[in-house]
């Protein structure tokens, strides 16, 4: 009996129309990366179960793909990419650093999956280990900017905070310490649901009382009208007595001086409601908004954790990171048209008059590839309006033609599949075909893609 | 109790002075694949077991990392991309034929690890799929044809065969087609063990006579001193009477005439003792070797496999791939020197003399990745001299640096790290900005990666 070709609930196949511009997304993303002198990293998808568990708490721990191996090992499948960066930082004793690292891959978690909740996704994670100066801040938030800029996003703002400020404002209003996770997991999602909710989940969550919310929201909105910067010195003040809150005051303001002088002071935005509901985080968080497209959330998020990675060594290593919400970004760059799914992934579709003209295609696509053209080979001799629509179906901008005639004169036929309009150019030697590629090239980018 | 930091046996971590000149590598290989309209495929990494199994024999199956998850569905990680190419063109009705689809992605294998044998490997795949004619075979080994070139491989040779002329060959020496698998899988060592090696394991396991054996390889291989084609024509004769032997021929000689006319005539070579030891592949079939390092094995393998991908359909469907042996052929690359291990991502580092000079750094090192110039930014203010010596640790060719000077008159020194000569440079606007780029990337290749 033949078995039913399906996949598994949470899990995707990503077909190359798909895949092909996430991919090409990638490619920039990693460009960035390597632009700051940050390297590649790959980890093993199957580590020792102890090294994996405990990290995320009890939810965490029942979300690994866990299970006994053929030599009796319990093992499970990563469930992020910072626990196996702790353990290589603590493997490998001649790192050098600050060590600068990046990973692209796959993670999995046995969740309920949802609408843009999968049991496999990619996560692609961006860390300077090592450092602990405000530099180091400065760095991997100008990286993800730069990523940003390199994806050509018109309008994005990273919005920071300091986690030692929230730290002051909390001890401020008085909130006990086992509350303040909880509480910054709905502060968290103000941007998203609004104050009025936002005020209603701490009440009922956490039992806050509303005078208490209120205060809260007043140390971390600035009044109308008032700046951030602004803001920030009225903190100074409520904050005097509290050494945590200065600490988180003064970081934050030589972080943002730092990248004000670096040229990056416009992408940049005090925000203290940003939270970040993640209780490894000791210092600065950020998150990423795409200007006038909020709703997508933040595209990337990080921060600073000095404690994290030090779960597997004695040694303290502070370091900082920034993780790219690939799925996320996609969606919204896909819905702001600045990449286009469903294209070829080549320039061209090659159309083949008669069987034995195929080698003679072949060999002129030879020497364009090598002019830094794409073309797809039609490997059948059907009627030409039938190619040209399989062509325009595969996603090609342009067709070549090459008869006998044309052959002999060492000139090609080239159609914009869009416009219908087709010209007959010379191929015969290195110049004619270098024009040839800079026709193809300079109608709008081949693919659309960022 | 702190866990100790270790990875599972088989399986490795690829440290950025690895995994960045792989995925150097990698990159070129994906361009070429791209530049033949070839797009990306992903799919997950879990699959149900029962699309996974039987699919690779009794052995295979007993390799599978195969488990129960919390939903008690039987699930297995993938042992191949085959497998899930056969599904995903099972799965999806509208994918445009001939498709042609990559995928570079890790698969998991519970062997017996040894020294290049792992339990996590990447395996690269290009397949073109419902294509029967001939031009899908060419269009295949052109595909890796150009991937080597593409490397800057200066010598290497593809050997091709057809699987219908071993058959006809095989009929015609009298070995039984239960016996045949076992003989190919031998004969398939030939490069790597030798003719006697050969001759002795086919005797051992298959109990074939020596006077049978003696037949086939007077059959395989030409005498000494006729030329491949010629043998063939010598064939044409012996098999007269094998239809299988005759398709095989026939086949063989229109597949090397397409590929001579396409310009490809130097690159492939007839080997009538290529087996390829899998029993899936229905006619052409080959490797490819690196002249001069033929230790390394064949770096590129496949072939037609016209009814494998039909398991999860009754639709009949043509394929033909080839696969590349990624740590085979980076290890060659290496050895070669075409590539370097061990170099930093990026082509420069940029000192600091004072931490109040970050900022202003930062802002250079923007403006230089700009124009190309990959910048990695020290964060410490250190002795100028250990500066240096961390750079030339990281692999860096070039160190920046910028005092209060320099900045006034918006010029940069440009230390060559390798020479210890150094140059006062204008930094100011866009041109000199550019001359700085093309200084710094005519200074050699800056990391040596392919």
């Amino acid at each position: 009996m033949r078995v039913e070709a399906r996949v598994l609930k949470g899990f995707r196949d990503y077909l190359p129309e798909v895949e092909g511009p996430r991919q090409a997304m990638l490619g920039k993303v990693k460009a960035v990366f390597e632009s700051f002198g940050y390297g590649p990293l790959m980890t093993p998808a199957l580590e020792y179960s102890d090294i994996l568990l405990g990290k995320y708490g009890d939810e965490g721990d029942k979300l690994l793909y866990r299970f006994t191996d053929n030599g009796e090992r319990d093992v499970a499948l990563r469930y992020d990419l910072t626990v196996p960066l702790a353990r290589v930082v603590a493997s490998y004793g001649d790192l050098v650093m600050p060590w600068r690292r990046y990973q692209v891959a796959p993670v999995w978690r046995a969740e309920k999956p949802a609408r843009g909740r999968f049991r496999e996704f990619v996560q692609c994670d961006v860390d300077l280990v090592g450092e602990p100066s405000v530099r180091a801040d400065a760095e991997i938030m100008m990286v993800g900017l730069s990523v940003l800029e390199a994806l050509s996003v018109p309008r994005f703002v990273m919005r920071v905070n300091d986690r030692r400020i929230l730290d002051g404002v909390l001890d401020k209003v008085g909130v006990a310490v086992e509350q303040r996770i909880a509480v910054l997991r709905i502060v968290d999602k103000l941007p998203k649901v609004g104050r009025a909710e936002v005020d209603k989940e701490i009440a009922s969550t956490v039992g806050l009382a509303q005078d208490k919310i209120d205060a809260l929201f007043a140390l971390l909105v600035p009044a109308a009208e008032v700046p951030a910067r602004k803001h920030l010195e009225h903190l100074q003040a409520e904050l005097a007595d509290s050494a945590v809150g200065q600490a988180g005051l003064a970081g934050l303001t030589v972080l943002l001086e730092t990248l004000a002088n670096a040229g990056f002071a416009e992408k940049v935005d005090i925000d203290l409601t940003i939270a970040r509901g993640l209780d490894y985080y000791t210092s600065t968080i950020y998150e990423t908004f795409l200007v006038g497209h909020e709703g997508f959330g933040s595209v990337m998020s990080g921060g600073r954790y000095d404690t994290l990675l030090d779960m597997f060594t004695s040694r303290s290593i502070p370091a900082v990171g920034i993780s790219l919400g690939v799925d996320r970004l996609l969606a919204a760059l896909l819905e702001l048209g600045l990449i286009e799914a469903n294209k070829a992934p080549a320039d061209a579709f090659f159309c083949l008059f008669s069987e034995a003209d195929y080698a003679h295609n072949a060999a002129l696509a030879t020497a364009l590839r090598k002019v830094g053209v794409k073309v797809e080979l039609s490997l059948s001799a059907g009627k030409l309006g039938k190619q040209f629509q399989l062509a325009t179906k595969k996603g090609h901008r342009f067709a070549l033609l090459q008869g006998e005639g044309e052959r002999a004169a060492k000139q090609v036929v080239l159609k914009n599949l869009g416009t219908g309009e087709q010209e007959t150019l010379p191929c015969g030697d290195e110049v004619a075909l270098k024009a040839l590629a800079t026709r193809i090239a300079s109608s709008g980018a081949h693919d659309g893609r960022p």
